[in-house]
This record gives C-alpha cells, structure tokens and sequence, in this order.
C-alpha cells in the first residue's frame, strides 16, 4: 500500500506539469483501452455477477455491466476530456504598496485516495476526472465487483504507461478493510480521500482518516411551501422533489406548509401523491386536513426515506420552517416555494446548504445539471467544496508572488 | 464540552444573519470590554506568569502581557472590525439553458473550534476574526495560560451577553487533555478545527479528530538562487529571509545556488551570513567553495531551524533545484532569484507551495503582508484554505439557485 501511494505521489508531480491537450489524450486513451478490453472486463463482470448470486436485485443492478451500460461509462470518460480544465487559472489579488504583485493560481491537489462500493463504472470515472484534473488517484472498490475492476483499473494501467506514467492510478486490489484502514494514515502522500457510498463509510473513513475527507452524509431535503406561493408552481416542485426519482439523495424528504395555504394546498396536493404511490406522514395540523396520513413521529423529521414516502409539516410561519429546517436539514439542498422575491432572498441567505433553491425542485442539485458536467459526487460538509463536485474540487489555489527584489522589515 | 458545543452552534445561526453593522459594533463591544477590565486580565496574568517560576525565558514572553501588550491586543480586535466582510458576496456562476440561475454566496462555516498553546492573545484575536466572520468558537488554551484566558473569556462574554449572543465564543476551562479528545469527536456540532500551536499539537488533532482541521505543519522554507540571477538581489533576499527574523515559519531554512554563479554567489553571501552570526551547513560542491561551512547531513535538508542556521546546496541545473524542493519542502513557501521572467513563470507552476515567490523575500508569507488584515494562521495543506488565512478561510460558498417553477426529468 505504502508504495502504491508512493509511486501515485511521484507520478504526481508529473500529472501536475502536464498541458491540457496532453491530459486530454491520456483520458482519451484510457477510454480507448477501455473499449479495446471490453470483452474481458465484461467477462470478468460476468464472473463477480456469478458471485454475488442470491443478493438483492438492487444489488446485482449496480454491480451488473453489459455492453450498452459499459459503452455509456466509456463515453463518460471522453465527456471529461471534453470539460474545461481549472489548472493554471490565475486570478488577481492584490498588488501591495511595496509593489509585491500577488496573484492566485489554480493547481492540482497530488494524489486523491477514491472508496467506493459496488458499481464498477467509478473506476472509470473518478480515474478520469482525477487525470483530467492533474491529480494522481489510489482507487479502492468494493469487493463483490473486485474482478470487473480489476479488469477496468488493468486497461486504464496500459493507457497510462504508454505515456510514462504509470502508477497514476493506483488500483488497490487488497479485499481487507485493513488495506483501507492502512490508506487512511498515509497522510504523507494522499491529500484528499472521498468516500462514495453509503453513510457507514463516511462515518468509518472520518473516524479512522487522518487526511482531509470530503464526504457526503445524507440527502434530508426540505421543500418550503410559503403562503405567498404560487400553488401550480408549489404542487409541479413538490410532486417532481418527491416521485421523480424518489431514491437519490437530492428528492425531497419532509414538505413544510404555511397554515394559511395548508387547508388549499394539501388536499390537491396529497391526490396528487395517493395517485404516485406515496405514503403521508403527517404532523397533528396536517392530519387535521389529509385524514388518512399516518402520524409522524420525532424519528420522522430525520429520516431519509429513499423511498414514495413522505413526512408533513403544517407550520405557523416563515421563521418556524427555517428553525425546523435548521434543526433537521442534512445540508445538501433546500427549497422555497415563493412569489415574494424579497422573502426568496432571505430564505436563500438565512438556510444553511449548499444549494438553496427558490422557486425549483431540488432535484436539480447534480453537477451535470449545474454544468459542471460530470461529478465526483456531493458534497455535504463545508471545508473546501460544498454541493456538487466537478473538476474544480479537485483543485486548489496557491499564492504566486512576483517581485523585484522587496524584503521585508517586520519591525517597520 | 457538550452543551458548549450545542450553545455555540444554536448562536451560530444569530451570527450568520447579522448585519456587517452589528458584527462590527459586536468585535468594537469585544475590544471595549477587555479594555474595561485590563486591570482583571493584568492580575490574572501575573497569577499565571507566578505559577510558570523556571520556565524558559522564551516561555515566560510568550504567556506574559503588560499594559502596552495588552493595549496591542485590544488595538487588534478593533483593527478586525474595519476589514472587508466576505459573509453575503454573491458571485454569478451560470445561468443554465432551462432558465435556472445560479448563483454562489458566501456564508460562515458555522462553529469554528480553535485549540492554541500559551499565548493569550490569541483568545481575543481569534475570538474577534471569529465573530466578524459570522462564526461562532470555541476556545482552548495553555493550561499555563488558563487565568490569563478565563479573565479575557470573561470580558468577551459580557460583550456578547449585553447583545443577547451569549455562549457564541465558548471558552474551554477544563484543564484536562481528555477535554480536548472529547472535543474533537463533536462533529455535528463543529465544521472545522483550527489547531495553533507546534507540530505536537496539530498532529495530535489530525489524528483524533473527526472534524475537518486546518493547520500549518511547519515551514521548511528554501530560496533557489539561478544562473539568471540578479546577484545583488539575490543577496537582499537571501539575507532577508535567513536573518530577518529567523524564529518563524517563513524562514528560509535551506539556499539552493545554481553552480555556475556560486563560486561568485556564495563567498559574498557567506561573508554577509557570517557577520549575522549565521552558522552554514553546506554539501559538498558548497564545502569547495565555502571552507568552513560545516557538512550538511541529509537530516539537516528536512530540519526547519528556525534559528540563524542554514543548509546550503550547490544544484547543477534549475531542475534538480525543484525536484530537492519537491523532496522537501513543506508546503509553506518557496522562492526563486532569476532575472529570466519565463524561468520565474515555470517556478510558479511547478513549484508546490502556498506561496511561490519570483524575486522577493519568502518573509512575506503573512496575513498582514498579503493584505489580509489579521490572519488566523498559516495554512500548510491544500485542501480548503492554503497560506496565509484571514477571514475568507474562515467561510465557505454556497450555491444560491433561483427558478420559476423547473422541475426536473432525469429521463429526458
């Protein structure tokens, strides 16, 4: 593991210096090797399918490639040479009165360690999005689909040392979680992990890191339905927020209604949901008005269901669904559904996560839908990135300082 | 350390929605009530200074305040309120072909958690970038210090309890090592560690903590001296940076001369070091030159003195300069002496550090010098802040997205 990590940290350096046509033929090639191995990685997925027999078919699913789902991950990775490369953007900062010009240039991070679960197209992608990006990456997949990426991490190795620079992507094949616990300390040469998967590896890498983590908790969105909305608008979000796709993180969790809409609102909107499938769960103000919901309970208010089911609130006022949103909020998105622009503004400045919305579904929080195009994932925390990752996240700034021979004297 | 915790975070949201206004009489209310009771802190502190009898003198400076240091501090928290608010800029990102624009916002993290050693200064400077930059804190200092800081604790608290923001800077009593590790682990009330002090300290939080830390290693700071050099320049600038103030971070630690201009550059600069008191450590090629340079040993090119000592290597090419910085550097900052601009340019790109400098003193690494106002550090990693740290680091951006109605279909 330690010389995995090593060789990526060197090869970094390299991956750093690299234009931006030279990064984009490398993630060309990798896609073309990819293609090229397409009959052995499948087989080789045919083999951790065999596997895994017996597990659930939501399982299978994410595990499974056939030729059309590994044609679409190979034209992922030639969209990100496609994407606009951050490295090297310098940006003014100031120029002193000592004439010091200081500006801010946009640089690879080094070497980003990437753990994921069981769909193997993430070797691909966060390979090329690293790549793209100028950084080195360690990749560590789950272990049910440890032959497809083997196979996968083997095409991108050959594309890469084609070009010198093997060792870019280190695929960790050690199925021990002691590998992954050993990977979190070497913070000599990793200088940013992210963990893609569920909350148990977030909560296990924060734990056990001692390098930076950029992470994802958990999607507990909220749509706010004000009394100044335009109830067409309100009933299109909260319907699309919560059927659309109801199993991804940005659908919406709990609805908050104002009590002088709620009597209006609800009835339509709750026909709506029974037509859908969704199951209501409401508070008492709300079962006043949707007879047959079930009551929530406090358990409710934080559950992140994934599912066609919903929880409702009835409140009395703006400030009471900001204050039930600040205490039950994950952070990862928020909506207000308002006519009042001034009160759309406020609520955009007064709630805490990393995408506010007024006036449109949550369902929009994703990196393609903000142009970012592809993504690493969504970003729950605070520290260096918040909502949707692109290549930029993957980045940071460092001062760079031109001068003409200024010293300094601190006791001036 | 719970509850204090929990205080600090429900003030949190009371601070993020202040005004600039409110924010900056909050810091100046700060400022007016350590002053109020200088008398307090002055006894406090001469408890303290009693109680620390033997340490070293360098010790005993650190913890010690009188009037005119004090009256330095207090001159610092009212310098805080007259900087640029970043809290509420809002910056076009895109606007995207469905109609949705989005837009970033910056917004304060939310509960910072700074652990500092025995300066006291520190409770009220990081109390006040705290406060102007919408956060709530929690403090830990020196137990050597705890008088000192309790007495400072106590002035901010009226401060903040006379505005009804009570508990928004929560100062740490308990004197206990096991207080800190407890503190470390509340991660749903804390979004980032600050640890300010040696690099015990910051080791000791990265590896306990489940909280996101921006800390500064150490600074092993070198200045390259090229072929392309403007010799009298480069002496300036070498001198500055090894003589200047030689106990701190941005120190040059390790000279890099080109061997086509050390036979010229080297005695001269020796002939200036040894005059300073500066004791030299050379390799070989430097040993030729400067006879009574003592042989550097390989520990020495990663030992930051922090003391007129100084490594010094002759390089046969600006190649193997960069590459020795590569292998050793900290992150902090790096400097290059060259009068061939394009030369200057490469050594920005490639060189890997918060601030790399062309032609000026490595000494510049600071808040106040780069124009930052008061600084909360240095940041020596890449991810989130980098180099100096004034009140931006201690805030994130938010995406803001404003619709009309979108919804979204993932099929489409």
């Amino acid at each position: 593991m330690d010389r995995l990590a090593q060789r990526a940290k060197s090869t970094a350096r390299l991956l750093a210096a690299s234009s931006t046509k030279a990064k984009n033929d490398l993630v060309l090639a990798v896609a073309a090797a990819i293609s090229k191995r397409k009959d052995a990685i499948l087989a080789a997925n045919g083999q951790d399918i065999a596997a895994v027999k017996g597990r659930t078919t939501a399982f299978v699913d994410r595990l499974k490639l056939d030729e059309k789902s590994l044609r679409k991950v190979i034209d992922g990775v030639r969209a990100v040479a496609k994407l606009d490369d951050p490295v090297g953007r310098v940006t003014d900062f100031t120029t002193r009165p000592n004439g010091l010009v200081i500006k801010k240039m946009r640089v690879p991070l080094g070497v980003i360690a990437i753990l994921y679960e069981s769909r193997p197209g993430v070797t691909a992608d966060a390979a090329a999005l690293c790549l793209k990006s100028g950084n080195a990456c360690l990749l560590r997949g789950g272990k049910e689909a440890i032959r497809t990426n083997s196979a996968i991490a083997d095409a991108i190795e050959e594309a890469l040392t084609a070009r010198g620079l093997d060792g870019a992507v280190g695929f960790v094949r050690d199925p021990d979680r002691a590998a992954v616990k050993e990977l979190l300390q070497l913070d000599k040469y990793i200088d940013l992990v992210i963990p893609r998967g569920g909350p148990e590896l977030t909560v296990m890498v924060r734990k056990e890191s001692s390098i930076a983590v950029l992470s994802h908790d958990k999607g507990l969105v909220h749509a706010y339905v004000d009394a100044s909305a335009d109830l067409s608008i309100a009933e299109e979000i909260c319907f699309n927020a919560k059927v659309e796709r109801p199993g991804v993180c940005n659908a919406m969790e709990t609805l908050l209604v104002h009590e002088k809409i709620a009597k209006v609102f609800l009835p339509q909107m709750a026909a709506r949901y029974e037509k859908a499938g969704v199951a209501l769960r409401g508070d008492e103000k709300t079962r006043r008005i949707i007879k047959n919901a079930q009551p929530a309970t406090e358990a409710d208010w934080d559950t992140e269901y994934l599912d066609l089911i919903l929880s409702v609130k009835v409140v009395a006022s703006y400030e009471e669904a900001v204050a039930h949103i600040a205490a039950h909020g994950s952070g990862l998105a928020e909506a207000i559904v308002t006519q009042d622009v001034a009160l759309g503004r406020r609520f955009q400045r007064e709630v805490d996560a990393g995408a506010v919305y007024v006036n449109a579904s949550t369902r929009f929080t994703d990196g393609g839908e903000f142009g970012l195009g592809a993504e690493m994932g969504i970003s729950t925390q605070k520290v260096h990135a918040r909502g949707p990752v692109g290549l930029e996240g993957l980045t940071c700034e460092k001062f760079v300082v031109t001068g003409s021979g200024q010293v300094r004297d601190s006791r001036a």
